[in-house]
Formats: structure tokens, C-alpha cells, sequence
């Protein structure tokens, strides 16, 4: 059984388990989606204000969604998502290097039933992504379609 | 020459080519990242609230990095980006199905020096993603931080 909007409590937490980014994945990334040099090539990146190869931020937030959407969303916390309506707040506090493991720490901030929609309510997200060492490389809040029970009767 | 800090300014407006999306990479970006029903399966999305398959917002907001850096920031802007702090005010406001081009307006909304570096400066860029029919289907505002003139002296 999903849990539904009714289901969610302001303040409930989860935590994901780790993902490990390697460099050919945050090159991959870049080329794709972020083509800057200190995310591309460890030469270039040694004169950037980073003074290495970091993943591109953009990958962190997308990493931080695979980790929600399968072990929270779909998975042992099983939340009756119909969609997202946005995000805000998306700060990058530490950069990602090759090689880190990243885990994802959720906590319901949030909960607005909708005025229009009968079956359906907000749910805010508060998302914070923390490396090995436990530190906080990004953080977001995300806005996110929560089906109602009644609407699944 | 690229354009530092100081040579942007608060108005400016500049606009990418177009970017047309196909199935086959909604259903590949959504598996790696973002592997909810309605952006993965045809037939499961009509019953979601969109009726049809659609991109997943993560992978429109990537579309717009991807296509902000390539044509703006590498392109004929020439933006001396040295990185991102953060995003705020991401709104997911139209469905992109696939087939739909997107093409991105960004416009140049605020400048703050830094005060504890005087290599750098911070400049908002207010983006918005448009499809076909010229509908926004996506907004941004994104804090970059900009190299300033004198640091490349």
C-alpha cells in the first residue's frame, strides 16, 4: 500500500543508502549536460576555483533525485507521488569529487492540500545530500504532487 | 575575449537555438535518473495525471544547462562562469512531451561583488525554457559566480 498525502507526517525523515560517483560518470554528465572544463578534464580543471575534476552540481541534484525516487518514493517509504510542481532554495555548500559516496537525508517540512483538486495535496520536501564524511554538499527543497486516499478508492 | 563580471549587465537578454527531444531519450534520461512510471512507460502514463508519457522536469532542467552553457556561457556570450552557488524558484509550469523543441531565454536580473573575494562577482540569471508554441514550460533563477576583470590581469 502507497502511503498518500493523509499518510505523510510534517517531520517524518528517511535517509537513503550511498552512491558511489566515479569520474568517467561525472565526465559522461558533463558532456551531456554541463560541458564545463572543471567538469571535464582534470588539466583544466587544476586552474579553476576548484583546483580539480568535481562532478557539475547539476549531476548532484540529479544523483540526489535517482537516490529519493528509488529507495524513498518507490521503495520502502512508497509515496503515492503524482508529479513535481518545483523546487527552491538549491544551494551547493562542498564540491563532489571522484570516488565520494553520497547519501540523501529527507524530512517532511511541509503539507498543503490543494484548493482546486479534490484528490491531491502538497508535500514539501527538505532534501540534504552528505558526502563520506558526513558533511553537507547540497541541499534543496522540493515540492512535490501527493495523491489523497479517497482519490484511490 | 570573455565577458567578466563587470561587462554584464542587469537586462541583458539572450536567447538559444532550439532542442528537440525524443522519446527514447525521456524514457533513457528518466531510467538513470528520475525512473517514476509516467516518464518510463507509454502505457502507465495514461493513468497519471498527464495522460501521456512526459520528460521528467529534472531532465528539462538539464535540456536548459545544457543548452544555457553550450550556447551562452561557451557561446557567443562568452560568460567567464567559474561556477554555480545555487538555483531558486524552479517551476515546472507545462508537461514536455516528446518531439517538443525547447529553446531557452535567460536574462541578466541581479549583480552582488563579493566581499570576501575580489576575484569574483554573483550574477542571477532569470532563465526560461519555451516550447514550440512559445508556452513556458519551465523557470529558473540561477546564482552564478562570474570572474571579475582584474583577477585575469
Amino acid at each position: 500500500m502507497p502511503r498518500y498525502y493523509e499518510d505523510l507526517e510534517i517531520g517524518e525523515t528517511y535517509e537513503t543508502g550511498g552512491y558511489t560517483v566515479t569520474k568517467e560518470e561525472i565526465i559522461e554528465f558533463a558532456e551531456q549536460f554541463d560541458p564545463q572544463p572543471f567538469h571535464l578534464d582534470e588539466e583544466a580543471a587544476r586552474d579553476s576555483m576548484f583546483g580539480e575534476l568535481v562532478a557539475s552540481g547539476l549531476h548532484t541534484l540529479c544523483l540526489s533525485v535517482r537516490l529519493f525516487v528509488t529507495e524513498i518514493v518507490n521503495g520502502e517509504v512508497d509515496i503515492a507521488n503524482m508529479g513535481g510542481l518545483g523546487m527552491d532554495d538549491l544551494r551547493w555548500h562542498e564540491p563532489v569529487r571522484p570516488g565520494e559516496t553520497l547519501r540523501v537525508r529527507v524530512e517532511v517540512v511541509g503539507k498543503t492540500p490543494s484548493t482546486s483538486r479534490s484528490d491531491r495535496g502538497y508535500v514539501d520536501f527538505r532534501r540534504s545530500v552528505v558526502n563520506d564524511a558526513d558533511e553537507e554538499v547540497m541541499s534543496i527543497l522540493s515540492h512535490n504532487i501527493v495523491r489523497r486516499t479517497d482519490a484511490a478508492d
